[in-house]
């Protein structure tokens, strides 16, 4: 079982000339399930910005398998793969019907809203994404 | 001649499975052509935001003739068709080698960028953008 | 009750700089809602392709009430305003929480997927379609 | 001095709440480039899949340095770091006034546009693209 499973319905304007969803929409659909994984593991990403605190990517690895297709819908599951004092790294597998399309990583780090600097990962984030860590 | 022209060459993302520029994208050109456009009449667009002033989009209307292909370039031909108190009327014709392939028009508002009402246009704008008005 | 509805939750990637939905991601909305109805109506898109039919947007048009923001909900309903012999009318209500952001009329055209020229709308599409009416 | 560069300027629609460029444009960023050291390497990307070859992304990388903002000038500069026998790998270099704003490595994968089956890259392509390699 995934750690977090976010399902999303692929958008005609995601998909290109080759009819197949654009590489970089990948990216998006992880983006689009860290966000219901935050809400999950601690509240809306929204609150925490509120908090003071933002977060911004600092790397990210995609390898592709197979193309997804207008309308289908996709699994992105994904996991907490380390926490670190100012860094958040996950793995992302899109696939469909149990398929792999595509398996991502990315490496975020935790900013301050002001000064826009590293900063820890405040405590009850941390511990709410322990909850989505390897099982 | 065009009351103000910007050409951009279309992006493959920027095309969908059925091999052309998907509809949604011609109001993004148009809004493309409007920064430089509004570089040409009075600076940049940030020096307007950083002076307090925003613009939001109250209104448009797109009509569209035929599409526009990958890798095409293409001429946004803007003309300022009315300033009110607090708003800018502009026409936008967006053509591949003198084909026309849509024909848009937009209502903007110019708004304080501390409470987002709507406030006058600021006299300097006013008068950059005049010189973009019907021949 | 609106004659058809599709709620969709607002992604980071389709904000702007102001903080709020990029004008030009409503009418993507809108479309999105689209699909959506005519899988309810007659099936799924992609099988009216195959069978040799497609549509384009001729026209639209779309009025700004207020701003939606990242991770809000946002109601989209439409409705079919007219049926014509090769035209469907459309007209879409964005809303939050019952309050209207956008208005937007569409009319698409039916085309011939080889030819890419007009064609009448496919008689089960119609009648699909037909119980999207105005109430 | 780069193998190949290429320089845009930032759309206000590419940015996102936090005022900088969302992370999944910069692969967009390095694809429009490579449309572009394609034209200069061997002719369009459009003719190319008219010749019955085509292209897909098969990997790639990124790690972000600093961010890029509205209305900025950023050169793309990319270079060819190898070409295997069906593989292009490429790196691309992100930067506004000589500051790295990020770094990525692509491996595309040739492909026939009929049975989407991967194939050697064409002659004429490799001798154009080895003009573009290291220095």
């Amino acid at each position: 079982m995934p750690a977090f499973r976010h399902t999303l319905r692929v958008r005609y304007q995601e998909c290109d000339p080759q009819g197949v969803v654009y590489f970089a929409r990948y990216p998006e659909y992880a983006d689009i399930a860290l966000t219901e994984m935050f809400r999950a593991a601690f509240g809306s990403y929204d609150a925490m910005v509120g908090d003071g605190t933002d977060l911004v990517v600092a790397e990210m690895t995609v390898r592709y398998r197979a193309p997804a297709r207008f309308d289908e819908l996709v699994d992105v599951d994904l996991e907490v793969a380390r926490l670190g004092e100012t860094s958040l790294h996950c793995t992302a597998h899109i696939a469909r019907g149990g398929q792999v399309l595509a398996e991502a990583g990315f490496r975020h780090v935790f900013i301050d809203v002001a000064t826009k600097a590293k900063r820890p990962m405040p405590a009850a984030i941390r511990a709410g994404l322990e909850r989505f860590g390897p099982g």
